[in-house]
């Protein structure tokens, strides 16, 4: 992946949508957003803003999932199971590949987010890495070789299931495994737990020592996958940063120096903040753009179905 | 990935090597075992094989580890950190691409009978497997793309570490982890337990309850890394065959109805046994080695690499 040309990339999230129109994170022609309301008026205003742009030559889609990301599943392009009312099945890049005929770019806001942190921000020029958002859910996307991890679906190691510390046998929040680490750290599972919202817990709060550890058992995962050379965490819940000595010394607890990481063993520069911000998941849409352009074009084996 | 050329394919066990001459399972020239001794005696004995062999365009190791896999790392090809005496740091790819001057693949044993499962076996057709092997120790290989998941390292997801059964509270047998999956599930450490060989507890043992349910908690773990169509479990504490509908039971139990996996609740062609038995291996070394030669001649972006 060398310079990307110019493309529209669109992060569909819960509340709103950004569009943005851009070669990477200093060419950015435009950003336009656009609340989050029923599919076809939402799809609707996406266009609009698309039909006024030119010059692009690939869309990028980072959606708020679970969506189809199986090239030769007939979901592949749709948002899939969500409980959003009336998004369920919606077609996304479908809709607007056939309306722009570009090469069209397809995965989830997380996998967006891990493919921009990957190129511009916190783990920047990395091939290989996680990314994890702790937030209204736990998103956890796999980078490897600077693609996304791709099989039958996307990854969903955020419900997990850690070992509980000791002596805790709360329930955890999750509608589908309770206890899972989902269940057991998101910003909601936290408020159900403290019977008010995560972030009025003080860094001293005893909640956070599960949370830390749990997330220490999320990072023992994903090193385990072989995969990253560095983990980002973002989202809400790790916003006061006093979470990351923890998870960082839970890791390496949890690891008991099994295998020689290089990375691990500096656990500081190995799991770290992201950089981006709000801009990490429009700009992975631009990634995603710029690779169905790149696959179109050839070099890679399945060109055919990476276009779509 | 066709046909496969004429490849030396070469399973580096702990105990034994195989070498073979083959171009898959239908086409094998010929195979030779050879013991595992000092790396020098061993490395020879196997080159004495390859010198006395003509026409292969490739050499193919599937090796046992750890291994470095990283072909940007100064330990690609070389057996890592093991404890088997004298084998640690020992370049086994280097030495045999220099002597052959052909293209040389190397990965782990288990990522090799991923491979051959996927080509040849248990999962035959399949772009996106797991394979796991349950014995000495807890080996998980994923392929993604009919290739190996590779970043930092090969994947170690033997080790995660399984919510314990209620009440159960032994210690596990990891010299690194205690109760991690290989701590609590592999031979050693069942007849650590038992006080006796693993085989020799009968099917209806409570001690087959727990193994179950943590083996349930490794497939849950595979399947939300979004990778496998299939998971293959080998092994000869998988050996009698009465594990696979428990631990079936414990992934479709653990995933609890989350998203709606097309292959999981398909769960009995979902988790199954291997199909090439103790030739794997070695026809997982020559895919390897058709690989590397594949990717020596063009077509991957990342050739320069993937030639070695």
């Amino acid at each position: 992946m060398s310079e990307i040309p110019l493309v529209a990339g669109i992060e569909l999230g819960g509340t709103k949508c950004i569009c943005i129109l851009a070669r990477g994170p200093d060419a950015i022609e435009e950003i336009v957003r656009i609340p989050t309301t029923r599919p076809d008026e939402t799809l609707a205003a996406i266009e609009a803003v698309l039909d006024r742009w030119s010059g692009f030559v690939a869309i990028g889609i980072a959606s708020f999932g679970p969506v189809g990301i199986d090239r030769r599943g007939g979901d592949y392009g749709h948002i899939t199971s969500t409980p959003k009312p009336g998004w369920a099945g919606t077609d996304v890049a479908g809709r607007l590949q056939r309306r722009y005929a570009v090469p069209t770019g397809f995965h989830t806001d997380v996998v967006g987010a891990a493919l921009a942190e990957a190129r511009w921000g916190a783990a920047q020029g990395l091939a290989d890495i996680a990314y994890v958002t702790v937030g209204t859910g736990v998103g956890a996307g796999l980078i490897a070789g600077h693609r996304p991890v791709d099989g039958l679906m996307h990854s969903e190691l955020g419900h997990i299931r850690p070992v509980r510390m000791p002596g805790d046998d709360w329930i955890g929040s999750c509608p589908f495994h309770g206890a899972c680490l989902e269940g057991l750290v998101s910003g909601p599972a936290i408020a159900a737990r403290l019977g008010h919202p995560a972030d009025e817990a003080p860094a001293d709060h005893p909640v956070w020592t599960g949370v830390a550890e749990a997330l220490g058992q999320l990072c023992h995962t994903l090193v385990l996958t072989g995969i990253p050379r560095r983990i980002v965490i973002g989202g809400g819940v790790m916003g006061a940063g006093h979470l990351f000595p923890r998870v960082r010394a839970a890791l390496t607890r949890s690891l008991g120096g099994y295998i020689a990481l290089p990375e691990p063993t500096l656990v500081d520069t190995f799991v770290v903040p992201p950089a981006l911000g709000g801009n990490a998941g429009p700009l992975g849409a631009i990634i995603l753009g710029g690779q169905a352009l790149g696959d179109s074009v050839g070099g890679s084996g399945s060109s055919a179905f990476m276009s779509y």
